[in-house]
């Protein structure tokens, strides 16, 4: 490009990077600060310093354990028992018990447990008979009036496209005979008879006294560490929010107090059905003592309350012990009213760590910038002096303006 | 040490930290900045600092809501409720007709639900009998074919180490002759008779026209905020794109669209069964009414194409009724193929936070600092009076070379 | 306010904003830097500087992936298949087998399973019988022993207030005859005979040679990516850590002993119950084919160890069949203990991503302010020049002292 020979070009090169590596190695650079000598202006700017030192180090390290490091990915197992025994008295002066495996459905359930409370009961076979007067359209006066319908999903089984006049009389519920015998009901093919959801219900007394075991099993994974809630040589106990507050045994009518204020909501949950979330929320503070670490249990109500809602109130569900008997297909079908309980496990753990320390204390120093950053706003924009600070901390340089005069500056 | 006497020693001590003092509340430090009148390097300054300031608004506070405290923990539970009637016809002509507690196996679980659209029932009897012929090891021609066989998961049941010829008629299933009397299948003890998968199945019709009404109640615990899925005074309703949005009643024909585009994998997943998850999203802001907040529903098949997979396709598995019936035990053993929806539930909410607010606003005030290094970089190395810039930038100090004249910068 | 008239101030403040714009538009500032030359201190400063640079690209961008967006927000659905016949030999020398709807309680669960190991049966109707002798509050000498009892939760069904002397012999179990006749069991309602938790309880053999199918279907919604655990072209094959370590197809021998090393607390487990997680980590690099991202698996028992335990160990539960005859309840009540596994999926994906390279790399910048930092202080405080490059650093400024001889630097 240029007259200069490879060679001398080459040394000149080699000359810029030793010189580069010279400075790199022997020029340590920091940035030039002012001192200005001002009481005002100092006071101010310790005041903030302090006011930040204090507030990071408070809510930082104190309050947000900002020398540990946090985790808050927690691998749970819940396991629930629950004991007691209810009982209900039926139409015909009989008492019923009902044991655990009669109120629990599903027997077992992953993070969560279903306690009837309340039900209907009704033994079916598969066969032909009326629909239910609770469905409207199936009210009829002739048998074309079953027939090519839209799709209902209301509906108890399939139509036969016949409408039957007077109810047959079953064997197992006997029914109550409709007022007018001018309109009859359509026929259905499916489970007879149809489950009638005005039919009195059966009402499982003394749940309240039922008791629930949670235990639950608790690992960090990013600490390898694992924990429950149960202490050491746990005995026979009742959960009391003062006295017995480690104990993991609960009694539903503490739950249910917890979870619903109302006495009136609470008789409803029971005979309508309700969803009460469960709540075990872990801090573990992994430099002491693991053992020092207990669960919080908290229970809300997760549904609406009934005087708020109208529609598809409650919580309840339908399902059947299936049998056979002389080809015939059997079933007993419940619809189920109670307390569905939804357990929540959520926790943290934090332990020392340095990495995190570090990082902190780098974020910190970057918090104390942030004090001078105002200060100077107001020291070179809104006191009485500023543009005397002013031409001390800015050194004007105007290269193009006049090469010998260039500086423009007080010094 | 030295011979200063140690009162004087004191007095140097006290005076150098009552200058120290003096200094600390009297010395305002500032940076001293250098202002370099040049057009074009400040004209690429402040288009940098105007870009990273529009992108940290735009992004930062507009797009993440960087004023806002955000939240992603959330408390769910749902509780699904499927209505219609399924019915499918018989090898002798007869119509079954299939109601919710037929179809839904097991009758109540947490964030899942299985609704079985096609299965193979047989009636069972603990007994002995012939091993499926489709288990090819029970294959013999003589009783020592079926003795110390190694350990086979899909075997029926425990061999008792007879080889048996002609297959015996049994009660429930009448099986159709083995071609080649000259072998014959090794005996087993258990539930007879063995479940034949080349049966064919019962296939449920009408699925596509069930509803299901998905009830979705979350919780914020960081805000104390609860929320559900469903409007005030909601009323029967099919969700829809468009004109119903808000309601939470899906048609099962809309969830299978929405989650497999083909028709022909469509219907084998009614035939084989498949895995679909049912997103719910919920990103709240606390900051407008609550009653604003409203989730966004998804739908996707989470397992995998038939035509991609062949080993282990679609989701079945086996239950079974059991009863007791003249000391005998009796099971109606069901393999269930269908519809597994998995929902899942996972949400934000954020709140206006002067915490956050004033953290993101210093990080803004960082990202600003980016600007001033990239220039420097330029104006420092690559412009065309770089060097002339660095003997304004930097002051050098070489205390070493020469105490008086150790400055050794322009001005 | 004062004397200059309107348009005369107008017009100064018009200047002050054309000022103020014109040094924004031309005056570039930048920190003036001090460049100290001296060996050690930057020598110092280099070694913090590369100490820094490296550990910032070794641990932020090669090990923590710096350069990718990363999400640990991961859908998943996991089916589970468990394959195997276990047996068990009766007391009348009868062998009995058991599939998987009979081990498999219920038979479908969201993330978790359960497989019944030993059980304890019992026929029972409802009617009225002796309480269990268990229960020490039964044991009666008369009836007022059996009345006005507090509410116990280990009862087994409601008390009638009598006390019975001798035992019924009932139909189904052959009861012990209690040595004492001079005491009696209180009577109770409900579902008779009680069952004896002390009966021996029906072990099934063979469990460990079953086999658990995990699908795992996964989705990074953040990513619209989705995959699975198992891998193209599946065959049928058992897991082995080196040699089929793609299998997801484990023996239950494998899951125990991973989970349990013990044997003697593995034989507890299988006889008494108990509780294993199945973590199954996905850590995904996008930016390679999807194909090679593989989960690890892991097992480890949550519940503890029966030497430790003494109160509610082991993992069990009750469960029944149902059925009606002659107008009768009959129900086979279980009494199952079992292996409970339940899966935990975690798991993250990272994909190269521009603005989270361009943040960290941001925060790289920062940390070599740190570098700086850290040296001044030692610089201007602890080296034996201290004082002299302070006064270099420094630039006093004390305008209230004297106007005219202000500066009190050495330049």
């Amino acid at each position: 490009m240029d007259a200069v020979p490879s060679s001398d070009r080459r040394c000149k090169v080699s000359v810029f990077f030793k010189e580069l590596f010279y400075g790199f190695v022997t020029e340590y650079e920091t940035p030039k600060i002012v001192a200005i000598h001002s009481y005002t202006m100092t006071i101010l700017l310790r005041i903030l310093q302090i006011v930040l030192l204090l507030y990071s180090i408070f809510y930082l390290f104190l309050n947000e354990k900002g020398y540990q490091k946090q985790d808050s990915s927690i691998i749970s197992s819940v396991t629930l028992k629950v004991k007691g025994i209810g009982h209900s008295r039926t139409a015909n002066n009989e008492t019923f018990t009902f044991d655990g495996s009669d109120y629990i459905v599903p027997p077992s359930e992953n993070n969560a447990i279903f306690i009837m409370t309340n039900f209907i009961q009704t033994d079916q076979v598969r066969t032909k008979c009326r629909e239910s007067p609770s469905v409207s359209e199936a009210i009829c006066t002739k048998h074309s009036d079953c027939q090519n319908k839209p799709y209902n999903p209301n509906i108890n089984g399939r139509w036969t496209g016949r409408c039957i006049m007077r109810p047959k009389v079953n064997q197992f519920n006997a029914e109550n005979t409709t007022k007018n015998q001018t309109t009859g009901l359509c026929e259905l093919q499916g489970w007879c008879p149809v489950q009638d959801d005005r039919q009195v219900a059966t009402f499982i007394e003394e749940v309240g006294n039922f008791t629930i075991f949670i235990k639950n099993f608790i690992e960090f994974p990013a600490f390898h560490v694992k924990h429950k809630n149960m202490v050491e040589h746990l005995k026979p106990c009742i959960f009391h929010p003062v006295e017995e507050k480690d104990c993991p045994i609960f009694r539903l009518d503490y739950i249910l107090n917890e979870a619903e204020k109302d006495d009136h909501e609470r008789g409803l949950m029971l005979r309508l059905g309700g969803v009460i979330r469960v709540k075990i929320d872990w801090d573990c503070n992994l430099d002491r003592s693991i053992k020092l670490c207990k669960p919080v249990y908290s229970f809300a109500r997760l549904d609406t309350k009934f005087q708020e809602e109208k529609f598809s109130l409650g919580f309840n569900f339908r399902f059947s012990s299936n049998w056979k008997y002389n080809r015939r297909y059997l079933r007993a079908l419940t619809k189920a009213y109670g307390l569905r309980l939804i357990i929540c496990v959520s926790g943290k753990a934090g332990k020392f760590d340095f990495i995190t320390l570090t990082l902190n204390t780098g974020s910190l120093i970057g918090i104390f910038g942030m004090a001078t950053f105002f200060c100077d706003i107001i020291l070179l924009n809104l006191t009485k002096k500023a543009s005397l600070y002013r031409d001390f901390v800015y050194q004007r340089v105007n290269i193009d303006a006049s090469r010998s005069n260039s500086v423009s500056q007080r010094i």
